[in-house]
C-alpha cells in the first residue's frame, strides 16, 4: 500500500512505493546501456498486450482518412501503427485513484488538446495517525494521482536523438496532451514530465521513454519556487525567467545554441556539470500552451542538445524535468515553463547529502563553451 | 579559482571547483570494489609524502612515554607509527584559508581535544558581482574554510566494519577535535564530517577514509533545519530529537539497535531505502561534546550497523553524515547532534531532481526488521 510520510524536520513528504521494488531492471547486472542485447522489451511494437490499456496512441495515419470501423478494429486487436503510445505505470510510485475514468485517445497530431471535464474523483480518503502525544511526528497521507509511462517509439531505440525531429515533436505532443488532461483533474495540483537515461539516471529499461507523475498536493522545493518567481514578479515588476533571458543574450557565456522560440544555457550556479536548460521565449506559465511551431521548434532544440551532450560525453547517464506551472491558481504573470536536462556525470556525495549545497567541478561557462563546440 | 554562486531561484549557493576535475579516481573503468588490486595507495603507510603534512595525527604510542627528542626525530623522518591521520585534500571544495595557522598535533587518545585560540584569519575578500542591472541573478563570492581527509588506517582496509572497535574509536576522536578545531576558527560558521564509500556514493579512492569540510557560511538546508529544531523547541517546549527517541522506544517498530549510550533507528519518512541514524541518547548539541565513553559506545554501535548493512546488502555504497551544531550562537536546548547513514541502493532520478519529493520503495519498518536480522 503505497503512501506519503511527513518529515516534520526537514518540512518534506517523502513517497512510500514498495510494489516499486518488483519492477524489472535490465540494468541490474549490467551497469552499462546494451540497448540491442534485449530482445524481450515490453514497450516493443507487438508487445502491446503487456502494458496496460493506453491512455494516449498518437498514430502515424491521419485519422480524417480513417473509418469509425477502422478505428474500433484496430482498437480491437491491439495491432497499433501508432508512433508514441502512453500507459499508466505498472509499478507506479503513485496510485491511479480507481475513480478515475479515463479514454483511449486516438488523435492525429496538431489537434486541440483535448480535456477531460466528464471524469469523476472519488474523493479517496485521507489518513492521518491519530497519535494524541507526537501526532506531529507521524504523520501520513494515501497519495493520489498518477503515474504514466509515455513509450517514445514503436522500435527499440534508447534515445531520442536517434527519431526523427518529427517523431520527436509528436512525443512533445504526447506531454502537451497528458499534461492537459491532468491539469483539467480536480483536486489534483502538481503535474511533471520526466526522463531518466541510462542507468545511473535511474532508467530501469532501455527502450526510449519518459514519464509522468501527478499529485495532489505541491512538493515543497516546488512551492518555494513558486514563491521565489512571485517574489521576483513583485520586486522587480518582471518575470525572473524573462529577465534571465536577456541578461544572458547580453553576456553570452552560459547560452550555447538558440533558435527562433528558444535558447538553450547552462544556467549561472547550476548544481551538475553540464547541466543546461531550454526555455522558451515567449512567456508562458503553463507548457501545455505550447503553439504547434513552438512545439516542433522545441523537438529540434532538444534533439540538437541532447545531440550534443551524448557527443561530448558518449553515453552519459541523465535525467531531463519538463517544468511547468503547479495545477490551479497560480500568479501566471511570475511562472515561466522550462526544460531542464541534468547530465549524470557525478555522483552526489556525503557532503551534498548533509548540506544540501553541492560542489560542481564545471563552470557552467566552461560546459556551455563544450556544448557549443560539439552542436551539429 | 573556487568561487561560490547564488542561485537566486532556489535560494541556495553552490560551490565551483573546477580544480576537483583532476583528482585521481581509482574507481573510474571499474564501477566495482577492488580495494586489493589497488597497489599504489597514497593513504597508505609509507606513502605520507604523498599527501600534504597532516593537521592530526594519532599514534598507537602514548605520549607520556616518548621523550621530546623522539617525537621531532619521528616528525623529522616522516616514519610514523600512526593510526589515523588527518590531511588537508589535495584537491579541496573549498579552498584552505592560506592564514589558517596549523601545526601538526601528536596527542594520545582522551586527552583534552585542543583549541587553537592563537589562529590568524587574513579576512579574504568578498567579491561580489557588481552588474548594476542584475546583481541579484550573478552573485558570486570567494569561498572559505577548509577540506580535510581523514585517513582512517595506516593499512589498505576499504571499510571501518574490517577494524577494531578501539580503533573506529580513534576515528571518532579525530572527528571531535578536527570540529573542535575548526569551530573555534572566527568567521568560520558550519563544519561537517562525512563518509563517501564506494563509487556510487562518490568515493574515488579505495583506502577506508572520511571527510571534513567546514565553510564561511551556513547552506540553506541546514540553516531551514535548524529553524524547524528550534520551532519544535518554542511549539512543544522540547528537543525534536529527544522526543522522538522516546515516541520511537513506545513503538518498538524502526529502532533496530541500542545500547547504553545509543539508539539506531530508520527514520519515520526517510527519502533513501534501509537508511538510518546514529542518535545520542543525551541531550548535547555538539557533537564535539561527546564523552570519552560515549565515543567508544559510538564505535561499537557505527561498527555494527555498518556490518549488519554490509551483511544485507554486500557491496552496497553509502554515505555517512556527522550532523553538529553549527559553529557559533545557536539555541543548544534545541540542536542535538546525530549521525546519517545513507545507503546508495536506488538511483536518484528526474522526479526527484524536479520536484525535491523522493521516492522510497522500502518502508523503515521494513529497512528495520531486515538490519536488526542481519545484526551479529
Amino acid at each position: 500500500m503505497n503512501e506519503t510520510r511527513y518529515d516534520w524536520l526537514s518540512d518534506r513528504w517523502v513517497i512510500f512505493a514498495p510494489n516499486r521494488e518488483e519492477r524489472p531492471d535490465q540494468y541490474r547486472n549490467t551497469g552499462l546501456i546494451q540497448a540491442n542485447e534485449i530482445i524481450e522489451c515490453p514497450f516493443c511494437t507487438g508487445h502491446e498486450h503487456e502494458t496496460p490499456q493506453p491512455t494516449l496512441v498518437l498514430p502515424d495515419f491521419d485519422l480524417d482518412e480513417t473509418s469509425t470501423n477502422r478505428r474500433s478494429d484496430i482498437k480491437k486487436n491491439g495491432r497499433l501503427k501508432w508512433q508514441v503510445r502512453v500507459v499508466p505505470n505498472k509499478f507506479p510510485a503513485i496510485p491511479r485513484h480507481e475513480s478515475f475514468r479515463d479514454e483511449t485517445i486516438f488523435s492525429p497530431l496538431g489537434s486541440t488538446p483535448s480535456t477531460f471535464s466528464d471524469f469523476e474523483f472519488g474523493g479517496g480518503t485521507t489518513e492521518r495517525l491519530q497519535t494524541a502525544t507526537a501526532q506531529h511526528l507521524f504523520q501520513r497521507n494515501v497519495p493520489r494521482g498518477a503515474h504514466e509511462v509515455i513509450i517514445e517509439s514503436p522500435v527499440h531505440v534508447d534515445t531520442i536523438t536517434m527519431l526523427p525531429v518529427s517523431h520527436v515533436s509528436m512525443i512533445f505532443e504526447a506531454y502537451r496532451r497528458r499534461l492537459n488532461h491532468w491539469r483539467a483533474q480536480r483536486d489534483l495540483k502538481y503535474g511533471v514530465i520526466f526522463k531518466n537515461y541510462g542507468a545511473d539516471a535511474g532508467a530501469s529499461l532501455f527502450h526510449s521513454h519518459s514519464q509522468l507523475i501527478s499529485l495532489d498536493f505541491i512538493p515543497r522545493d516546488i512551492e518555494r519556487l513558486n514563491q521565489r518567481l512571485n517574489l521576483h514578479h513583485e520586486q522587480y515588476g518582471s518575470c525572473y525567467i524573462c529577465q534571465l533571458i536577456m541578461e544572458e543574450e547580453d553576456r553570452n557565456e552560459r547560452i550555447f545554441f538558440s533558435t527562433e522560440h528558444f535558447v538553450a544555457l547552462c544556467p549561472f550556479a547550476s548544481r551538475f556539470p553540464y547541466s543546461f536548460s531550454i526555455v522558451p521565449r515567449s512567456h508562458k506559465s503553463r507548457y501545455e500552451e505550447i503553439t504547434d511551431d513552438e512545439r516542433d521548434d522545441l523537438a529540434i532544440v532538444t534533439k540538437k542538445t541532447l545531440a550534443s551532450l551524448e557527443s561530448a560525453h558518449p553515453h552519459a547517464a541523465y535525467n531531463f524535468v519538463l517544468q511547468t506551472s503547479p495545477f490551479g491558481h497560480c500568479n501566471e504573470e511570475a511562472q515561466h515553463w522550462r526544460l531542464r536536462v541534468i547530465p549524470r556525470l557525478s555522483k552526489v556525495a556525503g557532503f551534498e547529502w548533509g548540506s544540501d549545497c553541492f560542489i560542481n567541478t564545471v563552470t557552467p561557462e566552461q560546459a556551455a563553451k563544450t556544448l557549443r563546440s560539439h552542436m551539429q
